[in-house]
């Protein structure tokens, strides 16, 4: 919930972002990519191909040969192409108007912040970052840059999340009583920073887990007043730093209940049920890049063109930098993911439900 | 587990049980219903036709309209039908080997308690009661009279339950990691018995979450560790006495983690998945009569012959006795449960993980 400050900060922010200097609509804006990994390689860079409002202006990775590549194969020119000690040099780049954060989990504050002291726009992967503070740093700056700040929920523009997300606030069963909802998968390489609490802040809460927590609070339609979560360890090697599997229950002030977990053991977790009083409906696959089905009722499918989910957030971003309007999956709403996912970890660490504010 | 002394004392009573009186094989058992409420009515006695080892032969009932009915209906001689004022007397009556009680849950112990007295074998509907000390006392109670209990767990009957249950055991998509299951729907009537805690001992957890946690315990293939769950309320004036809605999570000593949910509030709530290595399997709907439906790998369709599972579970139980060896569903399988669902309730209303001995 809102409070009566946070309501008017909101405001001065959403009117001073109208007041900032603007890109013109009539040109694409720029986008730069901070980290050149998969997710960069295989989904967004593709998809700023099939952008309206957004084309790829730029990069910073540390790795040279990720920085050749990438500039033959984008037509970079040399100086929209940076490193990690010289992407503050962006301030002077007007190609670029949006920094597209896409490093590991506990690097996102550094870079957010880096980009809006740079007068940067930010768009951030998911989870926004490892601990409430440093959220709350990146909007503190973004706020102070007078630039907007969004965190990638691709789900939120995704069409069968979308309608059944209308199915459970137009309430067309009824109102929604019970949600469940998981998604994990067996993860690989056991050296990657995923499986690094310095650089992920956790497992597969952190990674996966925040879909069906997302999930849970978009068809509640409101805040969840309590989580209480529970982990399981198999293979102790692998999983030295965070959890291997979690579950975790979300209690809401109406009344809803959700049971959600996730894991980095075993593929194939990925679904979510909603129950309301006169039926139910639900998305199974959920949260893949592309070919999810959504369903109503007596299994009825969700019949909605499939989307490039990257393209469709970005080019809502920019829509929402050139006219200066807050997008729904602002830094604010990152934040509420981030307080929830910590107190997940405080419960299963303490065995006791932990309240939200 | 199994500790070492009440290792010794099943074996004794097995012992005790294959010396005592039995039966003969030759001729069914005689089954004396408690309680000719629905599940009596529309399940049990339909049932007991199809049977071979056994077939009705008494019933104990306050409502004399239904005494009457029943004796019609069913061939019933005067001397086998009783209230629950003269149900001790049918220790005289030969025809009678089972008494199955069929009760409110609250009154288990106490009918279980004189038909053992009575000198009959007990068959008891979930849960087996509404406290830990009350299913003591019935295993007690039917031990020193050396008669045989079990409890009307049906789904350790049915065939689609079994070969899941095969299929985690041995392994086939490796080792079971994650589990989910659900059994929920809209009750009806509000004057009703099941929600009225002074004769149920709880809501739809001790209805129809015993289910999912049956589900979870024969999945994992031991017992869980520590119970944490949440429970909801929408509707305080019909679920004034037992819970609404709830929520559970288990952890198993091998890393099996299960999240399970049951309600009074929405239908539809009918499914468990078990997730391992190589691949998961399940059923939906799964804790219907009839009808139920298995999966594993990739949505292959188990497919076995429907069977009237109140008949097989009757007739197991018989065949135990007679053969005086101890029932898969015994009281201390029931016990198990009972012991769980009341630290499902101590950790909803503490906030707080519990642990299981």
């Amino acid at each position: 919930m809102t409070t009566r400050r946070e309501f008017i900060e909101q405001a001065l922010v959403a009117a001073t972002l109208a007041r900032a200097p603007i890109p013109s609509a009539a040109k694409p804006l720029g986008v730069a990519l901070v980290g050149l990994g998969s997710l960069s390689t295989n989904q967004i860079a593709p998809a700023l191909r099939k952008t309206t409002n957004c084309r790829l202006a730029g990069i910073v990775t540390g790795t040279p040969a990720k920085a050749a590549r990438w500039k033959a194969e984008y037509g970079l020119p040399d100086r929209s192409v940076y490193d990690y000690a010289t992407m503050e040099r962006m301030a002077d780049n007007h190609d670029i108007d949006i920094v597209y954060v896409v490093t590991p989990n506990a690097l996102h504050a550094e870079h957010t912040i880096k980009a809006a002291r740079a007068g940067k726009h930010v768009f951030c992967e998911k989870p926004m970052e490892v601990s409430v503070e440093r959220c709350e740093a990146m909007i503190a700056a973004c706020r102070s840059a007078k630039r907007q700040l969004a965190v990638a929920y691709r789900c939120q523009f995704e069409p069968h999340h979308l309608e059944c997300v209308r199915i459970a606030r137009e309430r067309v069963f009824g109102p929604v009583r019970m949600i469940e909802a998981g998604f994990g998968f067996a993860i690989g390489d056991p050296t990657q920073w995923r499986l690094n609490h310095a650089l992920s802040g956790g497992g597969p809460l952190m990674d996966v887990g925040i879909y069906a927590l997302q999930t849970a609070r978009m068809l509640a339609g409101e805040e969840p007043v309590a989580v209480s979560a529970v982990e399981t360890k198999t293979d102790p090697v692998k999983f030295k730093s965070v959890e291997e599997s979690m579950t975790f229950q979300l209690t809401f002030p109406g009344g809803v209940i959700a049971d959600c977990r996730t894991t980095y053991k075993v593929s194939g977790v990925n679904r979510f049920t909603a129950y309301a009083d006169r039926g139910a409906f639900g998305m199974e696959p959920a949260y893949n890049y592309s070919g999810n089905r959504g369903w109503r009722g007596d299994r009825q499918p969700l019949r909605f063109d499939e989307i490039d989910v990257f393209a469709a957030e970005l080019d809502d971003f920019a829509a929402h930098v050139v006219a200066g309007t807050p997008s729904k999956v602002s830094g604010e709403e990152g934040l509420r993911d981030v307080r929830i996912l910590m107190a997940a970890y405080e419960s299963a660490r303490t065995g006791k439900t932990v309240r939200l504010a």
